[in-house]
Parts: structure tokens; sequence; C-alpha cells
């Protein structure tokens, strides 16, 4: 069975690497294990003519459409949330209704890392909501992420994995990682 | 023709009514806005047991499947990406072969923002690549997001429409919005 590994991996000073060793842990558990940047078996000839960044996410969406599962690194990226990028992709397969699974190695509440992303400018309103200095309200819901996020993880047969680590193994530690990809083989096992 | 209206806007201090305006111009166009507060005409009983936020994105999901195209305000929300459930909401789309569009009201480029959000741990690497403090790298295409967003809209026959206004006005303003909606509504149109 086919997993596809989204994540801001790519952009690690390795990232070949990193898919590497993230393949190496889906092997142990019976999965193969799809990075974004693997070439395709055939590229359609109609790309040649695309821009780099067209491409590119033409063939991680064909990455997807060919996979069983997907399993996303949400650790956070740049700002509360995780990568946008990553994100994306998880709905993608969402809409294909195939399982998706999502692990992190940051803080596990997204209020939490919220909070602690706006600092000062988080209060709470007379309603009870956070908001931001912009009045926007935070979400409160207990969630690792927006609530799409957990949302399609769970109604998909999914599981999200946790393991708050701080910023010198956030981004080598795979334990995390390694327990999503065995609750997927075992997910996908049951068929 | 229904359009879902992806964005941040539910968590502005009166979502109902910035979705009644959203709507509005939508409804100006041709078209019926479709927005995630909205009810659905009919609820299935199951889910009547799951947890609120579980809830909410089950009836997006409704939302997005029973739309035509999706319109995402990919304004920048809290680093320099589109909000989280936003983009997955756009990947769903995608993924279900319907025209996508974007709109923002923040500055048009990707890297510029990353490297205002990042300050002095962005530096020019040796090999030419942006990378932030823990060696990850920028993306440098030009893009207004991450390239999944922009390649899915491109691929799809949708377009981006951006006004690089400050915070003033950025959650007020909806010429850019208005410009997408013109743009969705003559490819709808078009078939």
């Amino acid at each position: 069975m086919r997993v596809y590994l989204a994540g801001p991996d790519v952009f690690l000073p390795d990232p070949l690497a990193r898919g590497a060793a993230l393949k190496a842990v889906c092997a142990r558990h019976g999965l193969t294990g799809v990075f974004p940047m693997d070439a395709l078996d055939q590229e359609p000839e109609e790309w040649a003519g695309l821009a780099e960044p067209h491409r590119i996410a033409l063939r991680n969406e064909a990455h997807i459409r060919g996979a069983d599962a997907l399993i996303a690194n949400l650790t956070p990226f740049r700002g509360p949330s995780a990568d946008v990028g990553t994100v994306f992709e998880l709905g993608f397969m969402r809409a294909l209704n195939r399982p998706v699974f999502g692990w992190s190695n940051g803080h596990p509440v997204f209020l939490a890392r919220t909070r602690a992303f706006l600092g000062d400018a988080a209060s709470l309103a007379g309603d009870g909501v956070w908001r931001d200095g912009e009045g926007m309200a935070l979400e409160s819901f207990g969630c690792l992420d927006n609530l799409m996020i957990d949302g399609a993880v769970a109604a998909s047969g999914g599981v999200l994995e946790v393991a708050d680590l701080d910023a010198a193994t956030r981004w080598t530690d795979l334990a995390a990682f390694e327990r999503c990809v065995a609750r997927a083989a075992a997910v996908l096992a049951a068929g």
C-alpha cells in the first residue's frame, strides 16, 4: 500500500535524505512511502510548458491520487499552524475519501500555540472568546490545529500522533511519525 | 451556480454580517454564495453524537461538495501564509476537479512576506536559497503563497486577485473579492 508523505520536510536542508528516512520507517511497517519530490513514473507531455511551481503542484497531486492514504507532518511551521501546502494536500486526499493521518512534534493544543504566537495581542473578550489584535477569534475546541484538519482525520478513520518536542529535535525526531505509520498500516490492512 | 466562500472571515467579530456582505457581492454577479456557517438543508442524524468541531468540519465539507466552485480568502493570517482551514478547503475542492479561485488583501509575493515575517532569522545561503533559522528553505517562485495553492488555482481555470492593503482595511475591503467573483461568474457561465 502506498502512503503519501505530506509535510514541510521538503524544505529541510537535505530533503532527499529526509525522504529516505521517512520511507525507511514506512518500509518497516510494510508500506511504501511516496515523498513529494519523487519522480512520477511518467509525466504528461503537456506539463513541459508549465512554470516550475505549477508542474510541481500537479506532480504532487498525481502522487496523492496514486496513494492509498496520506500522512501529514503537522508540526507548526512559521506560525501556530501547520504548513499550508501540507494542509492543502490533506484536504485533497480527504476529498478522495481515503484515510488521512497527522503527526506533530509541536505543542498539542492549537489555542495554546496561537496564544503563545500572538502574545499580548491575544485577549479574552467579554463574550468569553479569545481574540487577536484585529478582533478575530481564536479557535478554542482543544484541537491540534484548525478544526478542518482534526475533523478530516477523525472522519476518515485516521489518527493524530503528537510529541511535544523543543526546537532542537522537532525536525529530526521520528517517534510520533512512526506511531502514525504503524496506525496507518493497521488501518490499511483492515481495509 | 453555488460558490463556497472559504476564508478566515468566520473568525471576524461579526461573521454573519460578513457572510451576508460576501453573499451580496455574489448575488450581484448572479452567483449564490455559500458561507461556512450556513446551515445544511438536512444534517445527517448520525452527526448528532459528534464533537462540535468535527460536526462543523463535516458540515463545511458537505457545503463544498454541494458547490460548483470555491473562492478562498487567502489574505495572510497569523503568519506569512493563508489560514490553514481555508487552504484545506481549497485542496478539498481541487480534488473534486471544480474551479478554485483565490483573493488576498495582503502583499502579493510569498517570498517577500515570509522574509518580512522571519526578519533577521532569514538569510541567503551560499547555494542561493533563502533559509530560516532552522535551515528550512523559503519558496522563491514568485507565487502568492505555497505553490500547491497557486498551482491548483491555475490548473483548475481559476484566478488569483490581490489588493495590497494595510491592516486598517485588510478585513473590510472587498474589491479584490469582487473581481474574483466576477471572474468566477464568467468561468462558470462558460461551463
